[in-house]
């Protein structure tokens, strides 16, 4: 299946400030993707990968598309066969075995919820569906699919709704990440505290955030 | 399956107290309790409830057991079937084919991980398993069935994830609840803002927390 994974290679993950500068926040979103693109390939999907201006990535498509995230989403669901996946990039903790699901699912329109509200993960083989990734998007999709008579599924999945966007996103992916991002952080000095109820994120040697490296 | 549902209905989710003052704790342990037996009837189980004193609820089997809640569960564990589930009772976006994905994995342990590093969900084969229910558990949980040569396997489910402890865990379950904890909400105030990154909890008539009711 081809499986668009949207990614902004420069300014990603701003709400990352307070812990990770920007230099810090392009390798880490670099890194995240990396298990994404493991995942997706691990469950037999052909990844493509749309981002707003050009990057190397090796061994792997990259369409360039510099439209806001939903017209560029929209453009491909519209070109190329009408059964696609659209995956998020920040989702480490996501494996080949819930992205199977995701794909296998029956339904015109598969539908994974992230945290907050969003729209981690979906299927389309309807070819009215389109995206609207605003705010609380999870809603609207499942209007939106109500709204063409496409028939819904749903994928309950932690690893596909626990996207990173804020520093208090970091701590489960310590406690239960083993790919690449997780090795990230852990090379820049984050540990977990699970001596408390939940999971706390520490950082012993953290840098002044947005200290201005030049990059 | 015997699933052992553990719960406090005397001094539950102390961490909410920021949002809801005692007796509304209550009521909302109650509502969230509610949604998890109808989960677990709903895939098949037989729940029974392990409480610390008595209480009363309807058509349901109470055992109550006053010793610390690990203590409390593996004398449950070493008694009855030896094929028995411990589900924990703040799960109120937990739906009956996610129970029945960890009542069906194969393995001598069945884990579900839960935000923060705990254990949400078990299923226990082997009548060596025991819990220890401290911070962090499900590392120690699966050291301990790796101890006794226990085969493991996880299982991956938002809604067994996402357990209900402190007041930024309420958003999601109001956007994404269609059961009696989240009505619950609904009827006491709490609302979700859907128009900023993540959605946001909100109670404009919120009383004064801890404000002294007796009950």
């Amino acid at each position: 299946m081809r499986v668009i994974v949207p990614f902004d290679g420069e300014t990603p993950k701003t709400r990352l400030g307070p812990v990770l500068d920007q230099r810090e926040r392009r390798q880490f979103a670099r890194a995240m993707l990396n298990d994404v693109l493991r995942a997706v390939r691990g469950a037999g999907g052909t990844p493509l990968v749309l981002a707003p201006a050009p990057f190397d990535l090796p061994q792997t498509r990259v369409c360039v598309d510099d439209r806001r995230l939903s017209t560029a989403v929209n453009a491909q669901l519209q070109s190329g066969p009408m059964e696609t996946a659209v995956v998020m990039a920040d989702l480490p903790l996501v494996t080949p075995q819930a992205l199977e699901r995701l794909f296998d699912a029956p339904g015109d329109v598969v539908l994974a919820y992230g945290t907050g509200g969003g729209t981690n993960a979906l299927v389309s083989r309807h070819p009215g569906f389109r995206v609207d990734y605003h705010d609380g998007s999870y809603h609207d999709h499942l209007a939106n699919a109500g709204d063409i008579d496409a028939t819904v599924s749903e994928v309950d999945s932690y690893g596909l709704a626990h996207d990173i966007d804020e520093p208090g996103d970091l701590s489960d992916l310590l406690v239960r990440g083993d790919g690449t991002a997780a090795a990230w952080l852990r090379h820049h000095g984050f540990t977990v505290d699970e001596t408390s109820d939940r999971a706390t994120l520490q950082r012993p040697d953290a840098p002044h955030p947005e200290r201005g490296r030049s990059d």
